[in-house]
């Protein structure tokens, strides 16, 4: 019987009607002959209000104890869920990170997985058990309990699938796969039905919400079938895979909107060798990621340095950044609080050239100024004025994906 | 260094602001040069949501994943105290029964403690730390959490600190210590400075709310010095230890009451071997528990039998017994569905006889009725009228405990 890994998020669990639901779904695929393994989140909020309760009581919480702490909510729907399963008639065994023998390093908070001891699990299937697991949450080699970051029950799922060899991994969320587009902002946006991991890589690090980003790098390295698909409805979903002939046709499999970016500019810099070391190197120090990065050339020896973090961290970068404009005497910092950047990804563009100049030349028809570009193999980023951030990615999904399949544009050759 | 083992219940952990001022209790404990072991219950109102949700997936929600679930009500405590004490620059950790190892039978909801393993607790003292052990949970030989029953934080601690030979247990709640009556109910009412465990047993199975039965007798077994104090204020409180001849001297210790009883009576019963067995059987056998039993001796080899059970297990031991009157041809089933069970409770009477006449005559005086009685050596129990019961405290305790001074009254020798 194949065994397969079902995750269901916080949304999915996140009342009694819907652990219900959840139960009842569990269930069916039961019934249709699978072994199943679930891993489910803490209910919607939860996490949330046990991080807000730490805060209350320190400042700084102490992050193993706020491991112990906010770890609960994963235990909570896991027992709700077996609960309902029983109740159901169906036996089912609720297991938490230190009974799984999900093994971590002790870095609380973002703990990285070590080693998952799958016999108890295996045991308990043999029995005739659902498996249902406690996302998130870890232990490390003395006992204490870790967890591995936020939205990582997607890592814990595949984890499990990759150490238990599970036939697929779903993702079950509340939404029906991975879009060509937001759909809020381009209607016109479709349901992929397949996916290369590297793709995905890309479009969960240019913030799709749908996947987390380490656990398609986890699914990517052990081969993890993943499929994405709704909690509520039979919707086939989105398949995430080895890359395949296929796919390679396809040119452009999705177009992304970052508006959580910032862009700070330091002017009149002295255009010598060691000054970007000086410049970031106090920056990368304070934990802050820097995404784009541009130097133009200027006249007279000084240049203009302009590059893009995160919202959230644009306040602490800007006071590092105007101590070392001080100090090596440079014209000026100036900011954008609030910047879009809009990329399209496709593992078609390995081969084909012509995507970026095809991008460029949509942004430009409409009138809308490129203020930075990064490229990697398979994806290109623009950084646009906010204000034209969603007609930006409508137009370039019109051109590059289309409205009538995924991959309507082809490079003219 | 003493090493003391304070446990603090829901109400006193029952919000940010309280949990707060626990840790600020516990903060002058240890610079009063304490080793301390911190035991805490869940926040009030926890652990009865958790049964709320358990009880809306599952008619009898399955008893191992209801340990899963309510277990996290302790382990939220217990972090948010260790990150409070931890804000205040008092290294802390807490540590759930799998880290105890206060490991358990596998009878979940009730689980008995087989043993607890302090080396990792010793060693987390060595090293400097306030432990904080989540209460009511333990873990079984498998790995699978348990809990030990409602209220059983108490045992919790009474039993970490019989393992770890502490000074003392300080059981911290939101009383001053053991009353003798109910101050609400009989305004004269005095803390008691001491108490024997023998005394506090019968008062914890009468209902008084200050200490679980189960930790009093772990207490007893163990010799553990118990003291019963405030959370909030640092009055003194009682102390439960031996037995001494300063208690003997003290005739009554406390009156109860007990309006949680209902009193069943079957009449016209067959007077021959055997009957009470087949009445008592089935009731026994369903987990109801009878508390007091007569029998009235009557004409004709026909007697009257009648006991008090809990009020919630009325219905069903009703049941019961109607099923057996009909099978054993008995005149009829007659309830009353509240009563009164009025007690006085004193080690004292062990040695001096005269207690028992010396409350009957106050009832009488009073125009009370006793409708049954039970005695055992430091205990008289007796059934009164539900109207009666609160002014049956009143003059009992005038009369045996006294205004002045506790065991005021003694006997006339």
């Amino acid at each position: 019987m194949p065994l397969v890994v079902q995750k269901y998020g916080g949304t999915s669990v996140g009342s009694v009607e819907r652990i219900k639901a959840v139960a009842d779904r569990v269930r069916r695929s039961a019934a249709g002959g699978d072994r199943i393994v679930v891993v489910v989140s803490a209910m919607a909020g939860e996490t949330d209000r046990l991080f807000a309760l730490a805060g209350q009581l320190g400042a700084h919480p102490n992050p193993r104890e706020t491991d112990v702490l906010v770890s609960t909510g994963e235990q909570v729907s896991a027992a709700l869920l077996a609960i309902r399963l029983q109740a159901l008639g169906l036996p089912a065994v609720s297991l938490l990170a230190s009974q799984l023998r999900l093994t971590t390093d002790s870095n609380h908070g973002r703990a990285r997985i070590k080693s998952i001891d799958v016999r108890r699990v295996l045991q308990a299937l043999e029995d005739g058990n659902i498996v249902v697991a406690a996302g998130y949450q870890g232990v490390d080699s003395l006992g204490n309990i870790t967890t591995l970051g936020r939205g990582a029950s997607d890592l814990s799922a595949v984890a499990l699938a990759a150490a238990l060899r599970a036939h697929r991994c779903e993702i079950c969320t509340d939404v029906e796969g991975v879009f060509t587009a937001d759909p809020n902002i381009c209607p016109p946006a479709r349901k992929l039905s397949r996916i290369s991991y590297d793709e995905m890589l890309e479009l969960a690090g240019l913030g799709a919400k749908v996947l987390q980003a380490r656990s398609v790098e986890l699914a990517k390295r052990f081969k993890v079938p993943v499929v994405v698909r709704s909690s509520f409805t039979d919707a086939p979903g989105t398949w995430v895979g080895e890359e395949d002939k296929a796919m390679e046709d396809v040119l452009v499999s999705g177009v992304t909107l970052d508006r959580n970016q910032s862009k700070i500019t330091l002017t009149g810099v002295e255009d010598r060798p060691g000054l970007a070391a000086k410049i970031f190197g106090p920056i990368a120090k304070a934990g802050i990621v820097v995404d784009m990065i541009i130097q133009n050339a200027s006249a007279e020896g000084r240049t203009d340095l302009t590059f893009t973090v995160s919202r959230g961290d644009l306040l602490r970068a800007l006071e590092l950044v105007k101590e070392v404009a001080a100090q090596i005497g440079a014209g000026g910092v100036r900011y954008e609080e609030q910047v879009a950047k809009v990329s399209v990804v496709g593992c078609g563009m390995r081969s084909h050239a012509g995507v970026a100049a095809r991008m460029f030349e949509v942004l430009a028809r409409e009138g809308i100024n490129i203020e930075m570009i990064a490229t990697s193999e398979i994806k290109i980023s623009s950084v646009v004025n906010i204000k034209y951030g969603e007609l930006a990615v409508r137009v370039l999904h019109d051109a590059l994906v289309g409205n009538c399949g995924a991959g309507s544009y082809k490079e003219e050759r």
